[in-house]
């Protein structure tokens, strides 16, 4: 996490203060929850809501870990002088750090998550406008790089929207596989604590009670919610490809929006450089980057090792921070591209009707011809266009086989590029519903 | 992919042959969609079907596609030699490769995961079998590889359960992303295709048709689905490592079954090794070497490239076949794995009583000392065991700062067994649910 | 390793025939080294070479090692086969499997580099030779895929060339990361061998002994090699990547030698897709993803587990079978590569002039013009031949302020394409050396 | 990189200071150099270092980059603020913003290598005296974490020893791979400024001129230097499992060491927590995940792209910064390592004498038993002291078949300790040298 990538929101998601508010919420409640139990007195549970407005001093709590070495005892320590150290002796009473911890952690990233979600929002927002905005406007199809049949900018954005919106399911189902919390003691068997305090802090918390912890929360969630991160970020990336690829000097038929003062470079003015969504790769594979720890994090020794938790304190907040600045950058890329339909009819044209070959072969097979003869008329047509620059249209009404299958107004319908537009509209309503 | 780490079922689905049954049926069915559309003629589509039953020549296709240079075409050349080249004529009309390859490969990926599916049932199966027969034997609960409170060894197996479960439930989404198939031509658009074709094929093929694809169907799902074994691979490798150390001389809790014949080592006939469970944390990596190549795959430039191809050849079988292959091991490991209680309970006692301590602590803290005087009570007390070899519940009887506090039968009530235990029935319920 | 993406010489390496040929000529030149000891009968070292010349019949091992589940023990059985019962007894005396395995393993890794070194050797042959054949085949540079200064296609194929040496000189080094053998027996301490067994078969095997084995080498040493290869393969994909764009329809300056029988697509004649380069991208994937799996191979458990060795098996051939394939393709590629010098110039003056402007920039600075007011100069010019399609020397002619600080034929000067070459031979020494 | 797991001198080395006056250092070199040449007045040159002793005012360039979005730019706006815009007129003069960014970057890296090969002597220092000193305690040696055969503790540090030292190596050949830099101009070609300029400054920085860069330096070399970082990581984690495994309660050979005031934990005062070493397990997680990404930056577009920027501005600073407190905390951690002999030797001798079992079978052997014979009469004899604990040796010395081929002085004999550290100081001659 790097302030040049960080958005404040998510910032503070992170940020030392917010971890002691939530993990000050957890003991409050759970006291609460022990008071209605009666394993504690109601006045020492009600006790622990003195500090509920209190800004924690994060210094203060540094100091204390200073010399315990330990962050929960410093926080509890540093607890019990604002509200008294009597008042504060059953704060905390049979839990274990993790509890604290682990919880704590799940409700970061569960706010994380809502965040994403949200920054997913704009993005498919952004996207489905661009959509319906360019949705006959007509461009080549590429595979490989090389010119295919024409499409639209219209289904580009749409796919993208598409992609984009399973990845918001995807976040969803990894929102809910971290959403869970465990106050379940040492080892998770509730020894020392009753059940229904787990229960009564995730349900104040909007969590659900994890169904069987150790000391931690298992790291298969958290391995699934990182992965799921990494696969949005690919999604990402593949845009930022497309753009790019769109904006290089040869093909021209997007750019990134560039503000008049902006300059692109110190040595060549002139350039109007993607690094935006070159940025946006960089930031794809950072997101990425989490997966594998993540991943290894699983494997704990018995009840818990602390192994992860170096890992988890990087990547919960580095990646969550990259991820958000990134879908927010993205979606304000697609918000402004300025879109060159000319350009892209231009490019279209650039082998003057070799495009329609596709559909040449398929009119002569379907006249009759074989599959294989078919192939070997259209090639040897194209072939002119592409090594002399003839138009293949005109080739084919010149070529005496291809007109004894092909009458001149069959071949000259076959470069009709409504042809090409006509299911534009079914696939629309696949992927943004029929409204 | 190797034949040592395989099982034929799946390596059976990604055999040639399948793979060109496959395409066949793509075909086939497609042939149908047309003729019902009027496109083609209904006899055409019906001799399509001459080749029902056909197991075709894989020597035959490979020959023919060291001519053509394109494995489509070498089996539609193949194809027209069973049904007749007149009657073929109309095979794959306005159809790409893709179509045919894409939808195969997911119907592939759907097929190795009904055989995962099953696999984790099975290991599901063995664990809660085992979780129910060691809900009551008492073990230590260990953090950072150390003694802390006694849990049990269904609790273990429960936990493994769970968290297997929650891999099965995201196999069931990973399974739905890449259930689609898509029918859409050259880039996507069906110009030459009609949608209709792409739904009836789906149909026939237990597919959802894709919303929106270009020449390919979106790399996203395949990332998602890789993913998603990588973390289920992750679990295994959990479970693997507490086996591992289960078995360790030191400990000796478990021990994988020992067929009689066996030998263990070469040179030291008495070593029982825990080589298949080490064996499982190396499929392991390879299952989520996969990840991060899936995850790399999700961009294509603009309507495809063929980056993807090699990658996909490559982990597609061997992903899922080494996932199977170690799912079987695993469940045959957890069915068969011998437990030592008497040895569990040993081990328990080590540190006499020392892993009581918490329960002092805690109960120090109620009887009205302070947290901090309670922790100093329970140190000094704890450290004579540690580093002389006292007994823990000796010491506390004998500390007058101790007894002032709690009554010796309160002490001697702090090291029943019960105590630990008495929860286990209720994560048992919210694990296995209520039966 | 799938056949498509393999080389026989390479896959040779792996086979189980060749790894029990090495398995018997480190156990017969152990013999011999502890007849030289005397520490057994020279007879009994002697009739080891008995046989040579024999071909191990793997299937006959395999079904000793069904019975034994064995695999070193099954060889030594069959090998007693074929030497006697009784001249056999005193093979393998103080090894451990581990001795043999690992050496092996390494010997197998070594000659790989072997074939890989030769690869490379093929890939900067070719690249060297393209470089120099256009060394003066001017072309426009880009950074950010947009139009920068003039380059020449000979400065790219010379900075392929530096970078694969530099990987070459990097795989050396990895192989001799892995050329060490270890002959020590089961916890390294050599207790029931001496070390100059060890001495004696490394030297007979082109090995280095390993300074301190446990029962296994060390696996910091596989990790590197693996890291190394991934190096390389990205370094693959970076040349891949150049061509790809370099065909794209929009620039097409050169393309993958299409052979006049081979059809692009079955859809599309027209279409020359650069499909190895494509492939090539992948491949490198493939590569690359052994790198983690080889990282988290370093750590075993004491003085080994055995949790590498499934990693191992597969990465292994996988990995190197793979490299070797794309190593070959990528020289082939280069070799036969069609460069297009007219469509480079062509590219290069798309827009008139304005690539110059870097030039012009600098020519006002050092005629006294602020950097700020050249920056202005130089913007306002350029963004008519952006927007307008203007010539951008024409318009630096008719801009008072400009000509006001730059004559004419200053302005001319700096638009000749001599003045970005100047320092190709300068570049060419330092890359090829002065030959 | 998070202040927890960072130390204040490598942390410098990523400060935006620091990285400023790099800048500053590359200009003024190159303004020398230029002047050298006569390309610009010598006056001007010596202007520059006016700003020798500042230091740049990193929230004043920030505040010039939000207006220009250009950091260079930015920079060098500020550095004219401290010598004089007409002075600094000829600053950057035929430069590239990637000049001096990469050329800075790989100061940095050199500087931080420089920090790690510090670091790694450090380890190494203890290795060898902790090797040293524990050179004959005996402790057994294990493999799949089950006994094997006895080994000293002195050969484990010596082996990690030899492993540390090997990574040392090659972090010095990384260091070498990154020592470059380039003053190349905007795609390389020296167009507009001498390679004399180039030569100049990479002498002044400690540098290699790069030989051949496009606007960048090739990024395979970071990605060589990230890939030895991260085995390097592999390496540390290697030796924190050992100790890990060593402190586990029921193998207890060694602590972290525990300063007397520090708390273990919340709820278990008397537990030693292996907190250090499973923490460097999860950095070297941290360390390890730049790995993949410093590949996938290799690939740039044409002569760059800035997708490389984002990812080494995160990894640069949070890799060395991660590595740099990890290899300190294992030093620390190596120095104080509490060693428990006793416990040693007391779990070597858990199973009575069972280790010794591959000895006796090696002299069964030599005393002409069959291979197969003796491995079953020392299985079986094996098996009574697994399964009955009874003593090995007692058992040996009671079966009459092996009497029959051995004599009690020869079965005596095999269990003396010493038969197995007999070639440790042949060992540690390999490892340390003969000093």
């Amino acid at each position: 996490m790097i302030p040049r990538y960080s958005r404040p929101e998510m910032v503070a998601i992170w940020d030392p203060a917010t971890k002691y508010k939530i993990w000050y919420e957890i003991e409050a409640h759970a006291c609460d929850a022990m008071a209605d139990l009666g394993v504690i007195p109601r006045e020492n549970a009600e006790a622990v809501w003195k500090a509920k407005d209190v800004t924690f001093d994060v210094a203060r709590i540094d100091e204390i870990e200073a010399v315990t070495k330990h962050d929960v005892i410093a926080f509890l320590t540093h607890l019990s002088e604002h509200i008294g150290a009597d008042e504060a002796r059953f704060v905390h009473q049979g839990m274990t750090s993790s509890d604290v911890l682990d919880t704590t952690f799940n409700v970061q990233l569960v706010r994380a998550a809502d965040i994403l979600l949200a920054d997913m929002d704009r993005v498919l927002a952004a996207l489905k406008k661009r959509a319906y905005e360019h949705k006959d406007t007509v461009r080549i199809g590429r595979s490989h790089g090389i010119h295919a049949e024409p499409t639209t900018m219209g289904l580009t954005f749409a796919r993208f929207y598409a992609e984009m919106d399973r990845g918001r399911a995807r976040l969803v189902n990894a929102r809910a596989e971290i959403a869970t919390g465990a106050i379940s003691g040492a080892v998770g068997t509730f020894a020392n604590i009753d059940p229904a305090v787990e229960e009564h802090v995730c349900k104040q918390l909007g969590l659900t009670p994890e169904p069987i912890s150790t000391q931690v929360i298992p790291r298969d969630r958290h391995a699934m919610f990182f992965a799921t991160l990494g696969v949005i970020a690919s999604s990402m990336e593949n845009i930022a490809t497309e753009v790019r690829h769109m904006q290089r000097t040869e093909v021209l038929e997007a750019e990134e929006f560039f503000s008049p003062g902006q300059k692109g470079s110190s040595a060549m003015p002139h350039k109007r450089n993607p690094v935006l969504t070159e940025n946006l790769t960089g930031l794809a594979r950072l997101v990425r980057m989490s997966v594998t720890p993540a991943l290894e994090n699983v494997t704990l020794w018995h009840e818990r090792d602390i192994s992860h938790s170096s890992v988890e304190r990087t990547i919960g907040p580095d990646t969550t921070v990259t991820l958000d600045f990134a879908l927010n950058r993205l979606a304000g890329l697609i918000e402004k591209l300025v879109i060159y339909p000319e350009t892209m009819l231009a490019n279209m044209n650039k082998f003057r009707g070799l495009v329609m070959s596709q559909r040449v072969l398929l009119a002569l097979t379907q006249a009759g011809v074989s599959r294989e003869d078919s192939y070997k008329l259209v090639q040897r047509n194209a072939m002119k266009v592409w090594e002399k620059g003839a138009d293949f249209k005109t080739e084919l009404l010149a070529d005496a086989e291809v007109t004894a299958a092909l009458s001149p107004a069959q071949i000259e319908e076959k470069f009709d590029i409504g042809y090409h537009t006509k299911h534009v509209d079914t696939i629309f309503a696949r992927v943004f519903g029929k409204d």
